[in-house]
C-alpha cells in the first residue's frame, strides 16, 4: 500500500508563504558551525564552559525529588514569575507578576506577539538589518516589513520612524532591539529611547522590544530598556537563553495584563504550556540566589572576549574595515568600504581556514531599499580569547588575499 | 513617565482573530482542576504516580554530567530520532529518521502542520466534535472548519468526507484522531481507515493524523494508524506527553522528507529548536530499554481505571445515559437522551461535590450544524480506581437530582 512515487510532495499544496520564504542563512550555519573542527564566529551561541551545569543539575534533581507536579501539565509557575519581576527591576523596569507571560524562549515571545497584533497581509516596522528569526515570523504571516535605517552610533533612525508614522502608515507594531542589536551590536541612545516611546504613544503603535541581550551589558550603568518608560505601548521580550542556557527554552514577555487571555489562547495553540520541569528547575536555581554572581562572571568573561576581538581586529584587519565597540550582547558588526564578495569569502574561510561567520547581507529585510555595504557579523561569546586571536588573524590573512 | 491609564489596552489594535476566538473551556478548567480539593474527570492528564520520575532524573543527571552540548542550542538529536523510528515500528509504521521532525509536543506538531498547509481564510475538514486545542490553532488563522459527523462505533463518517470532496471542496487538510479520539474515545474501524486514505490519495488532500493516544491501547492487537497505509498523504503527529510525561514538551511528526526544509523555517520562527536537554534526556532514558515495560504497566493501570469507571457508570448512572468502551486513550464520552443542562450540572458538581468534568458542547466546532445532545467527557487516567468509584457515585446522585 506504500506509495512508491519518488517525488512524494510534488502534488501537496502548501500555504502561500512557502513560495517566498527560504531557510535562513543562520539555520544553515547551525549545521556547519556545529562541526567540531570549525572555529565559529557565526552564531549567537553562549559559551558552554560558563553554563552553571552542576548547579542546574542540582536544581533539576531537587525539583524531581520533591515536586510531584514537575512532570505534569500545569499553569505558569508563580515563583518563577516573582523571580522575573525581580530580574526586571535590575533592568530598571517595574512590573507585576500579572504582567509576566512565560514563553518557550524569546523566539516564541516574538512569535506570539506577532500573531496577537498582526493580520495576514498586514505591516510591521523595523530596521533594514534585522534578526532573521524575527523576519521569518513575519514572512510566514505573509506580512510586509517596512524598514528604516540604523545609525551605528545611536541605533534606530527615529526621524525615519516618525516620518513613516506621520505619513499615515499604521504598522501593527514596531520591532526593535534596544541593547546589543542583532546583528549590529548597537544600543539605542537615551534620547532616542524617549522619542521612540513618545511616538508610540502619539501614534498608538505598540513597540515589541527584544531584549535578549539586555542583561549582557559591559558598562557599569546600563540605560534601562524602553519598557521602563512606558507600560502600555512597550511589549518587552526577555529570555533565560543568554543568561542561563538556551536549551531550557524558557523566556518571558512583559505586557499589559489585559492581553493575557488572548495570549494564553495563542500559547495553548502553540505548545499548551512552557515546560513545567524547566520552569520549576530554573526557579529552584534562582532560589539559591546565585544568578547575580553568575551574571557578573558572564559579563566579565564576555568583556574579555569582546576586547580580545576588538584588539585583534585593530591589529590584523585591513584599514578599510570599520566597527564599533558594542556595549551589550555578543556581536561585532564589521563593514568594509572596499568591495568584497562576502559569500565567496565565507566559502573560502570554511574551506581553507575552517572559520565561519555570517555575511551581513543575510540580515537585510527582503526587498528593503538600501546601499548594501560588504559586512560581516562576528560573534565573540562562543570562543576563547586565544581562539579569537587566532581566528581573526587567519580571517584577516584570507581577506588580504581576496 | 509611566502611563496611569487604568484601562491600558482599550486602544491597542489586535489581530482580527482575537474578536472571535475565546479562551477554551479546557484552559479555564486547568485552573479549577488543579485545585487540590477537586476530584477531576475534566482534563486529559496522565497519572503522575506512574511517571518514571527516578529513571528520568537519572537520565537528566547522566546527560548533564557527560554531554557538553546538553544546555546549548543544537540541531535535532539523531539518536532520539532513531528511538522514534523504533517506536513507530511498534505502531506498525515504517519510516526513516529523515521523515521524523521533532516538535515541542504534539500541539506544536499540529500547529506547524496547520501553518505549513493552510492559508489565512482557507478551510480544513474535521469532525464536528474536535479537540479544542486543534480548533484554536485553525481559528487563530481565521480559517473555516468544515465538519462531518462521527459514528461512536466506528469513527469518522467517511461517506460524508467523500461527499464533501466529491462536491469539489478542497480543504487544506483533513484532521483526525484515529485511535482514542478526543473527546469521543472512539477508534476508527480498519475498513474506514483504508477508505479514508484512498480518498486522500484520490483527491490529493493530506490527512493530519493526531496519534497522541495511539500507544495507550487496551486490546492486544491494535490496528495500525493511517500512516501505516500511506507515507505521502498522511502526516502523523506523535508525542511523549502521554507515554512519558507532558512537562518534557517533546513530540514528533512523521512527514515526507521533502517537507522538512519548510517545516524547519516554521520551527525556527516558533521556538528555534526543541529543548536540547529534554531531547537528550528522553533519548538517554530510552537507551535503558525500559519504555516497553513502562508502557505495558501504563496500559494495565489505565485499563483497570477505565474498567472501574465503566463499572461505576453501569451501576450508578441513569438509564438514559449511553457510552462505549474505549479501546484507546483516556476518555469516556457519556451522552444522555433526556435533556440535561450540562453547564448547570458542572457548576453544581464543582460547588456541591467538588467534582469536575467537561460538558460535551465545549468540543463542538463553532458554527457546525448539529443536534447537540447533552453529553460529558470523563477522564479515567488521572484518578485512582477508588476515587473513580466515589466520584461517579456522587456525580450520578447529582444527576438524579437535576
Amino acid at each position: 500500500m506504500l506509495s512508491t512515487s519518488p517525488d512524494t510532495t510534488a502534488e501537496i499544496t502548501l500555504a502561500n508563504w512557502t513560495r517566498v520564504v527560504e531557510v535562513s542563512a543562520l539555520q544553515e550555519m547551525l549545521t556547519v558551525a556545529s562541526r567540531p573542527e570549525i572555529l565559529s564566529f557565526a552564531l549567537g551561541l553562549p559559551a558552554p564552559e560558563f553554563f552553571p551545569t552542576e548547579l542546574y543539575a542540582e536544581a533539576v534533581a531537587h525539583v524531581l525529588a520533591t515536586d510531584p507536579a514537575a512532570l505534569q501539565y500545569g499553569p505558569p509557575f508563580l515563583p518563577l514569575k516573582r523571580h522575573i519581576v525581580a530580574l526586571m527591576k535590575q533592568r530598571g523596569v517595574s512590573c507585576t507578576e500579572e504582567q509576566i507571560f512565560l514563553t518557550t524562549g524569546a523566539q516564541q515571545g516574538m512569535n506570539l506577539l506577532t500573531h496577537l497584533l498582526l493580520d495576514a497581509g498586514g505591516r510591521i516596522l523595523t530596521e533594514e538589518l534585522t534578526y532573521t528569526g524575527f523576519q521569518q515570523v513575519v514572512e510566514s504571516f505573509e506580512a510586509e516589513i517596512l524598514t528604516v535605517k540604523t545609525d551605528l552610533d545611536s541605533g534606530l533612525d527615529v526621524d525615519a520612524v516618525e516620518s513613516v508614522l506621520a505619513d499615515g502608515m499604521r504598522p501593527a507594531f514596531i520591532y526593535t532591539v534596544t541593547d546589543g542589536h542583532n546583528p549590529l551590536g548597537v544600543s539605542m541612545s537615551p534620547a532616542k529611547r524617549a522619542r521612540l516611546v513618545e511616538l508610540a504613544r502619539r501614534y498608538q503603535t505598540p513597540i515589541v522590544e527584544d531584549d535578549a541581550y539586555g542583561f549582557l551589558h559591559y558598562e557599569d550603568s546600563p540605560t534601562p530598556p524602553l519598557r521602563a518608560l512606558d507600560e502600555q505601548w512597550v511589549f518587552y521580550v526577555g529570555s533565560f537563553s543568554k543568561i542561563l542556557a538556551p536549551s531550557l527554552r524558557v523566556g518571558w514577555i512583559v505586557v499589559p495584563e489585559a492581553l493575557m487571555s488572548k495570549l494564553s489562547i495563542l500559547k495553548e495553540a502553540s505548545d499548551i504550556n512552557t515546560a513545567t520541569l524547566a520552569q520549576r528547575s530554573i526557579s529552584a536555581y534562582l532560589d539559591r540566589g546565585l544568578l547575580d554572581s553568575h551574571l557578573a562572571e558572564l559579563r566579565r568573561q564576555y568583556r574579555v572576549r569582546r576586547d580580545q576581538m576588538l584588539c585583534a581586529l585593530r591589529e590584523h584587519f585591513p584599514h578599510d574595515a570599520h566597527w564599533r565597540t558594542p556595549t551589550n550582547g555578543v556581536f561585532i558588526w564589521v563593514e568594509f568600504t572596499s568591495e568584497l564578495d562576502m559569500n565567496k569569502l565565507l566559502q573560502a574561510a570554511i574551506a581553507e581556514e575552517r572559520i565561519a561567520f555570517v555575511p551581513g547581507q543575510a540580515f537585510y529585510v527582503r526587498g528593503a531599499r538600501h546601499s548594501q555595504r560588504a559586512a560581516m557579523r562576528l560573534n565573540f561569546s562562543n570562543c576563547s580569547a586565544e581562539r579569537i586571536e587566532d581566528g581573526i588573524t587567519r580571517l584577516a590573512r584570507l581577506i588580504s588575499r581576496a
